[in-house]
């Protein structure tokens, strides 16, 4: 941690600064320059807040050298994660491409079936679909909650594919006991609480990455699960918000090599909300699959256009079957 | 509703959409041009989605004439909301500027008491103080916890002051139960499932607006918790994130007059967190209170220098001094 | 074009309207709902100005059905554009992927042309170069202007090799007399009266969309150069600006499908300014490749430790060579 | 300038880097700690260009430490610069609030002469009027160009009024010998061509900030002006492009005390282009003038629902003495 202090500094305060640092076990070097002096601070700065320092009367400006990432750092753990999903222990993160594909919502025991059924058949190792849905409207379709998991488990005992379907608040954590990914959606990136818990379970966890959310911030919150234990966290690029209104998110597909540098952990990317729009989920899977991601997590459903909810992004069987052979073509070149 | 249809759709599709519109007690009125027809939806059309419709495939684009919220709709409730806050029934809302005050967060006994004293004489009708703390990274120090409510209580106790604290988990909701004031903050604002659970409280709530949040999204959020029961919802504008890098965030300043005029609800202004930076808080405060803001939450600390939180941004007691004379004098003109 | 007409709207005041638009050759279609009603215009609505229908006081909002730019529009000229750069012809937009590479600046003869030579040997088409540099700041190098041209010149002749540059002012049009494509920069893509005055001239233009510009503006631009008589535009995505600090600017991947659906105009990916880093460049020149690129336009230099310029982000021989691989076993695939 | 080096940094190209930077004249101050070694360049360090050091290949991140512009600075200009316009010599700068009004367009002799005196009567002391358009759009009306200069000549004759028009081209610069205020548009904020030649004429020139731009790049394109010799910059906050889309761009109030501390040059704020909706030019109006603005450039027109652009912003002139009535009230308690 680099901190610049301001010109006017005094030679008592930054003495009295400086041992206050030392105390907590941190070397401070300094470097004093006509008109500033800058201090180094070296050792394990994980643990000072940059706010704190700013506070300082002295201090200037902060800038962090290290990352604030532990567990998800790839520095220490150069290594790729694979995260084991479910009985079979499906690999994610081994260097293939996992596709997890299902509907948005779970809408009867008969749709998730059919379409459980029919993504294992087309390449799909798992099953995706929401029971609990995070609508902005609260007159909007929730999901078929707890009636939409026992759906969920159905279509795993009939077709063995796990499942990964997305957890809202603390007081659902039981009913997802046989679910085999815990997805922590976008507006809950930062619902650090639900971190702290889902931490505390051994289950693979699909962490989105919020809409105004750096990448450092997604890897921070994955150190939240980490520091809690559980180090199954796929992370998953879907999109940020920007000025841009043609597509209903920006997908930030440098995000994939970045967090692959900066981390050991699986990144898949979702086509599906990134653009909103059911055309882009082609193109935009090639690009993710050749940038390097994990997985794709995409949105298919039995009659799109009869969907309870996000129908516009969501492919058909006729749809997700051409995507995943352009796929296979493409994976087999790289 | 308005509903562009694709220039290619089929009469028998359009009436078969038509159809299943009715269904729902919605009007269609169409428009039928040389290269497009249109469907207008007339009627409660609230909880119809706009994913859904677009979803359909003779729809070429949907655009809601209605604004999407009901209970918050200044159109259906026009006069002003007072929200009354703690025993004494401390206004927000009514005309005048309510200042709420406090750290960053709670540290000891003796900080939370002598900073809710001065606070409370210089004017300020409500102490802010946080217990839990959302914060990026989990080595970060996050807050007393339930000692730190405790604390507050205290502190309300010694001053009077109703208290305004965050609440950051279904969890924690019981140790809130003398609270005055739950606080939702940026990153919570659309955890649906917690603004359900506090909108089934009459216990008044200080929503914050998300970092990357519209207004209207904004005023959905506190559709949640109005929906459910609770109507003593106060909005907060506390900074949105965009580009610029030289403050924490960029207070979108003309919020105030357009929640206003959208929203019968009171809406505050957080200088302290939109700038992140201490010095910028008394203009930004000014602004605030002459272009309409219900109140203003403002971090002040006996020390700021040594908080264990975001000092950089709060006020001692000097400064927030002179805030609050500056304000007096400007109310006095407005 | 929708115009939705406020609540309140008297009927003279909608007749009055009515005719106003009528008088434009525009055929006024009404609907009449219980509190709404909307008019639909028809016809050619392109020269009407939202802001002119906004400002009109019984008007509450307006949307446009058709895209407001016509030359470019696909809808109008379905077939793919092929722009011919230079004597040879030498194709962009043709199916295959053109590389344009070369350094950012201009600095020398011997380097111009060793750079030339090699990125030819290794597949380029076009040689890109700049001779006036933007630069935030006066006091940064602004490349060797009229004689950077010259030694551009002189490359070509010893290559063969259409030469790509970025003019930044009218006053130096007759420079560029040589010149086969005239680079726009992102932050002139809004200088109109630049794009009028190069819409005069037939020569190639290669137009980068700007910092904080839709896709719909950058079409737009296109319309300016194409309204002129010039088209030949060559568009360019090349990052947009976000929130996130991690790269320079945010690749919009999903520009490239999006632009080719609305617009018959080849479009070009330059991933060495999305991103600002070197070691981007080879995956995200995937990713653009297979998500259907028409070119890439890659910075290369013969020592990028030492540019004058953005030497960050431009790859050596050796890179280059091996993105140039990379992309060619990509290309044999698609 | 402080340069964080990478941690395999060889010390021989250490050594060899510290020469080339100490052969122009900086010195260098290395702080070796265990990891990660750090270069301090001390003495102007101005042209020195962060991208040149980044691109260095022992490098890993660059800081500055002191602000990239000189004569915008207010370090080395402590007192605030008052711009004198036209031959009064009308102050903006002096800590009054000036107040630049007239509408969008220039649309006849008539309008501009009506609208001249009446802004005039209602207490503004700089007549603005577009006669160079720059439209999104070649279609919509690009304004009455060297014809509308011409009037604004009449009304400053009439009136006495100080004129400001937008400048889009080096071409059009003898039309503006009698203008006496030169505004550079947002869209033009980095032609870095055209602010050199405006750098090179003595008149004061009104800088309008990009909509993508951050307050350190308008500063930067003021010192351009500046480094040519012309000190008479106005800056203007016009409202950043944001996700938002409820008002037409984000105003930034933050920016106005900011810029105040970081420059000594005057600042103005335009509400009307900030919301783009003219009932929010009063609120806005009024923020700004408490947070410290020195002006305010408003549209007014004499019929805005007829206004050939921008109507929909604009003040009739009732609404404009309502504000001008506000502004007095404010005024005199600040």
């Amino acid at each position: 941690m680099i901190v610049i202090l301001k010109q006017n500094a005094k030679k008592e305060d930054i003495e009295k600064f400086t041992k206050q640092i030392e105390a907590k076990g941190i070397k401070v070097s300094p470097m004093v320059g006509e008109h500033t002096t800058i201090l180094g601070f070296l050792g394990d700065t994980t643990r000072l807040d940059m706010d704190d320092i700013m506070a300082v009367d002295i201090v200037e400006s902060v800038r962090r050298v290290q990352e604030p990432f532990k567990n998800a750092n790839r520095k220490f753990h150069p290594q790729d994660t694979v995260v084991r999903v479910g009985k079979q222990g499906v690999p994610i993160g081994d260097g293939r491409l996992a596709v997890l594909a299902g509907p948005c919502s779970v809408e009867s025991e008969e749709q998730i079936i059919m379409v459980a059924k029919e993504v294992k058949r087309l390449g799909a190792t798992v099953l995706r679909g929401g029971a609990f849905k995070p609508r902005t409207s609260p007159y909007s379709f929730q999901g078929m909650q707890a009636d939409g998991i026992k759906l969920l488990l159905e279509a795993k005992k009939e077709t063995g594919l796990p499942i990964v379907s997305e957890l809202m608040s603390i007081r659902h954590i039981d009913l997802f006991a046989d679910i085999d990914i815990i997805q922590i959606g976008a507006r809950n990136m930062q619902n650090f609480e639900l971190l702290k818990e889902i931490g505390r379970c051994d289950k693979p966890v699909l962490l989105k990455r919020g809409l105004a959310n750096t990448m450092e911030e997604l890897l921070m919150s994955a150190e939240y699960i980490m520091a809690e234990g559980n180090q199954n966290v796929i992370l998953c690029e879907r999109g940020i918000r920007t000025f841009e209104t043609y597509t209903r998110n920006t997908l930030d597909i440098t995000a994939v090599p970045v967090i692959k540098k900066l981390s050991h952990l699986p990144i898949v990317v979702d086509p599906s909300h990134a653009s909103g729009q059911s055309w882009l989920v082609e193109p935009l899977s090639k690009a993710a699959a050749v940038i390097g991601a994990d997985g794709l997590i995409i949105e298919v459903h039995n009659d799109p256009k009869h969907a309870l909810c996000d129908g516009a992004q969501s492919l058909d069987f006729g749809q997700f079957e051409k995507v995943m052979g352009e796929l296979k073509q493409l994976r087999e070149t790289v």
